[in-house]
């Protein structure tokens, strides 16, 4: 029975979502469920869009202002202003255009601040971007919780992602937001796992850059369009690196020289994937009238059931995410050497998790499509597989190519 | 009646496609149709693969490999070896990775040469790059015809898109590649209007870079994903600039240092968007068994009915493609003062070209699913258009946000 202290979540909407028969998900932090009506939208924007309009729908359905739609509808949901977001590319692009655009502010500063709780792919975007630049930058990398001493005055942007991928460790945004100001530095956040995953308020931040993905909280689908969001004070002047025609103030113009559209739309690069862009347009729509807070408060309910649940009754894992709730994203991570084949056998039996390296067992919990009930019985299998050591079986220790 | 000097098409399969009745679809160098079967596989794709594998996908359904698995179907279809080629972002990306690969195998030397009749976003994205290196790369345009005579031991790369997308007018590939080389530079070819369109060899150009899109003659949908092919012996060895995670040599290692996959796959940056690259890897079915020789002596054969009866009825036109068709890819523009407003005269009775400044009217000829009475049906409404003056109507000349 689920413990009853912890109150219903009131923004269940499960009934929206394609969720196959036996499986409990706890992997929306990696890849967010179908919801159901990004099938049919789909299916109509391949046959009345593609199929009718042909070459017309870049007008008659307006693929050409979609980016910039969407863009407001992920605004809204992470405390920014119309107009300060827009979609496309992947993650790592936005993430290079961010950095790019974050060091021509500071052009007399030579100093990338991140953390080793940042994803890689920022790591490695950054990297290839400084070595790019031969101007002898250097990417700092510190623990997550020695970044705010970190930042001087030599620091020309600080780069980090807010929730850490393996621990759900969240970073103060507000607050080092203003240590990097009082520093000097441009701020550059990361919200792969914020957006959808908990009220962000990126005005308040007053942080000059954010990114994000849409394939983990927000569903989007895999490989859904990233997102970038520039400070409204900026996106006039912010030079853009990747110089695409979409981001031209008059594409269509075909001039041989380059000129920024005005405001966010500056920061598009190429033709946007108008089919990938269509299902997250749709699977956004599950958040009309969604409080962020409501979702918020239930996600920190499940996690709360999780941990206590986890901790009475399988003692061989350690919790690896902070115990501070106001701590940690929406994730709840554990510590068990022999994580890897744990994992594989709790998915064998429909509860999805994820591993991460060396030994962290994840587990998201957005209360979109997940109760106390679905957690109890989470627990329930994850202890029958670490009290009758069901892992030991050969089948779950071949590594997959994608973990 | 068609000209029955024109030979059928063999390779015709009008039927695989999904086109609306009244329209004869010339813009296929624009968006191609969607093909028929893309909608079904898409469908499936959403609810048996994303639904009901979620995260399970990546490995299950092998979207991890996808990008390299269509690559080497595009590969086939340019002349490219297995394991050359890799799908993903958008051309624009893809023309920057190229170049910044280009440049850092030609470091003495500044010069990154190109022609006028490059696409605008290849021109703007190398200016972006080569003013965020700093080092005084000059871009130098030249007339097309001028670029084999402005091949010196300066030029470290040269940039051309082959078909010019404005007059159709090709290249001589392997020519111009081989000045190039003779002069000491990096050959990279765009080849968004020739993938598809007509017989490409990569191999046998010696080029070492190309780059293309999949939304015009491959009918990969509207942003459907980019392509990139490195030659064989420099795949293990270029630095990729856009240093992502899904390039890395151990991408779920989450090593905080970056280190490149080997060969093609390095040239991948973040998350492939699957649901786009699963409507493209079905669209691309369509080749399967068709000659490329066979497609491109029937587009010829289109492309000269079409010149033939335009200039015989449509006086009011003139040529702005080469004359030679071994000088052109597969469109035929013309230029008409009134262009703009003439085809949406032509569009609004179902004859689909598209318009680009200041006065071309772009014709695309594709004999995968147009036939020698489609064109003469096409040039009866253009001569019905220009004969009667039905572009004067005011409601032609308002302009699209999309041209």
């Amino acid at each position: 029975m689920p413990d009853t202290r912890h109150a219903p979540t009131p923004i269940l909407c499960k009934d929206l979502f394609h969720l196959p028969d036996g499986v409990i998900y706890l992997d929306g932090n990696s890849l967010g469920p179908l919801p159901k009506s990004v099938a049919a939208r789909t299916q109509s924007m391949l046959t009345d869009e593609w199929g009718d309009l042909l070459i017309r729908g870049w007008n008659k359905a307006d693929w050409f202002g979609q980016p910039g739609r969407v863009g407001d509808v992920v605004g809204a949901l992470i405390g920014a202003p119309v107009g300060s977001v827009v979609m496309g590319d992947t993650l790592s692009i936005k993430v290079y255009q961010a950095l790019a655009a974050a060091l021509a502010l500071r052009p007399d500063r030579k100093v990338v601040l991140s953390d080793s709780g940042n994803f890689p792919t920022d790591l490695y975007m950054a990297r290839g971007l400084l070595e790019m630049l031969g101007q002898g930058h250097e990417l700092r990398v510190v623990a997550p919780e020695e970044v705010a001493g970190a930042m001087d005055d030599t620091v020309a942007a600080a780069m980090l992602t807010e929730v850490d991928y393996r621990t759900g460790r969240r970073h103060d945004m507000a607050a080092i937001t203003r240590k990097a100001h009082d520093a000097g530095a441009v701020m550059i956040w990361d919200l792969a796992h914020s957006a959808g995953a908990f009220p962000v308020d990126m005005t308040a931040s007053n942080a000059e850059f954010a990114v994000g993905c849409t394939y983990k909280y927000l569903n989007g689908g895999p490989g859904a369009p990233a997102f970038i969001y520039v400070r409204p004070d900026l996106s006039d002047t912010v030079r853009p690196a990747l110089q695409g025609w979409m981001g031209h103030n008059a594409p269509f113009a075909f001039d041989l020289d380059y000129a920024p559209a005005g405001g966010i739309e500056r920061m598009r690069v190429g033709t946007p994937p108008v089919i990938q862009m269509t299902a997250l347009e749709e699977a956004l729509k599950i958040w009309d009238g969604v409080s962020m807070h409501a979702v918020r408060d239930a996600a920190v309910a499940l996690m709360e059931q999780f941990i206590e649940e986890v901790e009475a009754r399988c003692p061989q894992l350690t919790l690896a995410s902070p115990r501070d709730p106001a701590q940690r994203g929406s994730q709840v991570s554990f510590r068990f050497a022999e994580g890897y084949a744990a994992m594989q056998a709790l998915i064998d039996r429909g509860v999805i998790g994820d591993f991460r390296a060396p030994d962290i067992m994840r587990f998201g919990f957005t209360p979109l499509y997940l109760d106390a009930g679905d957690v109890t019985a989470a627990v329930d299998v994850l202890d029958d597989v670490l009290s009758n050591e069901l892992w030991r079986d050969e089948k779950y220790r071949a590594k997959a190519r994608v973990t």
